[in-house]
């Protein structure tokens, strides 16, 4: 548990060289090595509760609410009914709480590879991992990938909440996984995934993107800010089966009684709009073709 | 000099408290004591050279160009004809050479405090500091405070480049000094303000977003993104004389090479546009009638 020296918390990686956010630790609240990566949960001084995986931020009490709304509500707002949901990851719970919010969504199936993640945030992160009683919800405990193989034509939208490209997230941003979510979406159906930063990751980014092109009619890249990611913002990739929807203008409208009653606190129409408008360098960068 | 501690650099502040944004330390280039602030310019491993004023970061060259782009294109697109421009701070540069792109300019007055600041920049960041011998410009050092104080009616638009609210610039938040900007203004005049971070300084936002509604009939909160600012974003507060204007609609457009003459990476009308919607936690703070 390096990470934490004289009481601060530094994210540091290889996926941001030479910069770091850190985090005042107020308490130690868990830390365990799981099968499959190091889980810790420390108590911050201004940002609530802190779960990270692999010395990497996943969500804190303050701000998780921005991510786990937008990666949720774009993609199901750009469906005109999205009855069954598939989420891969997402085991602090948080985006299923989202997804739960709408009322045509008939079943939700998530698939989370480690346990541990799940029972974690259900004692440390309640308002995240409030859902996982859900009469909808079927859990499964495993391998995104390999769930997928088992599902055709099963799903209106696919959420992939992941960690970053290194650990057991890394083949969640590869062509083999696009093509297996596009062979699990029902006509029409729409994914959305964790799709890392513009400011950092833009050739990744770039990279996914002409590869989803080649599997799906329409694919459009969108953000949000957090402070707790890496540079403050993070971003998504969605891709639909109908050519005709364009992503960027919702299909249903939250109103101003239903944003309140379902808690909402990022996402609105006008965010939903906007969060799809990128910076030039990023536009020009998206728009150009590859050399390859 | 200790906030540098084993090769890395981190910006911890009262005015975000903890939370610090590290970058690694290639080399440190300057550091001095002026007569208004310390000033430290060291060469990062990944951001380039970094300016910092009192231990806060101001400008990086791998995302200045974010902030200084949307601080003048913002209030200079949104006026009709912006012929005479003050600028109060920039001390760095990049605001000043961002205005000149605009052909209606005729003359840029700019204020700046700390002469040193000017003198550090030319040697260190030449790519920011490349417009002080611009025939357009008339520079001064001195207070902006008590240079507003002599000016009445002179200048299309103010722009406010300024620290945060503490040390030097903290007068520039005050009503006070909007109020010397409006007088300094010419009859359907825009200010565009450095207007600190969303996520952390909602009060403050808030508080002055109220004084400016009572000395202007247009007020309007518009935010960047930017790595290496707290949270990874900043804000402006945008005031016109114009009541009939709406500053997120430009009056003017750059095309496509404009865009590419100009060398613009981060501003083009429609991240204008967006760059005004606001997530629904700051819109319903923003919009909520205050207490007293």
């Amino acid at each position: 548990m390096d990470v934490i020296k004289n009481g601060w918390f530094s994210e540091i990686s290889q996926l941001w060289p030479g910069q770091a956010m850190s985090l005042k630790v107020q308490e130690v609240l868990y830390f365990e090595k799981s099968k499959f990566q190091d889980v810790l949960v420390f108590k911050s001084e201004n940002y609530g509760n802190v779960l990270v995986l692999d010395g990497i931020i996943q969500c804190t009490d303050r701000d998780e609410f921005s991510y786990q709304e937008m990666l949720a509500h774009l993609p199901l707002m750009s469906h005109p009914s999205p009855k069954n949901v598939l989420i891969i990851g997402g085991g602090d719970g948080g985006v299923l709480r989202e997804v739960l919010k709408h009322p045509d969504v008939v079943s939700v199936d998530q698939c989370e590879i480690d346990e541990n993640v799940i029972e974690v945030c259900k004692k440390y992160f309640p308002n995240m991992a409030c859902s996982f009683d859900s009469p909808k919800l079927k859990l499964h405990i495993g391998d995104g990938f390999e769930y997928l193989r088992g599902h055709k034509a099963a799903f209106d939208v696919i959420l992939t909440d992941s960690s970053d490209p290194i650990g057991p997230a890394s083949s969640l941003f590869e062509k083999e996984y696009y093509e297996l979510m596009k062979n699990a979406l029902k006509p029409g159906g729409v994914i959305c995934c964790q799709g890392e930063c513009l400011w950092l990751h833009l050739e990744l980014i770039k990279n996914m993107q002409d590869f989803c092109k080649t599997l799906f009619p329409v694919v459009s890249y969108a953000y949000t800010t957090i402070p707790t990611y890496p540079s403050g913002q993070i971003g998504f990739i969605l891709c639909s089966l109908d050519s005709n929807l364009n992503l960027s203008e919702p299909l249903r409208k939250f109103t101003e009684e239903d944003i309140k009653q379902k808690k909402l606190r990022y996402y609105n129409t006008d965010i939903h709009r906007a969060s799809f408008v990128l910076p030039q360098f990023v536009k020009e960068a998206l728009d150009t073709p590859s050399a390859n």
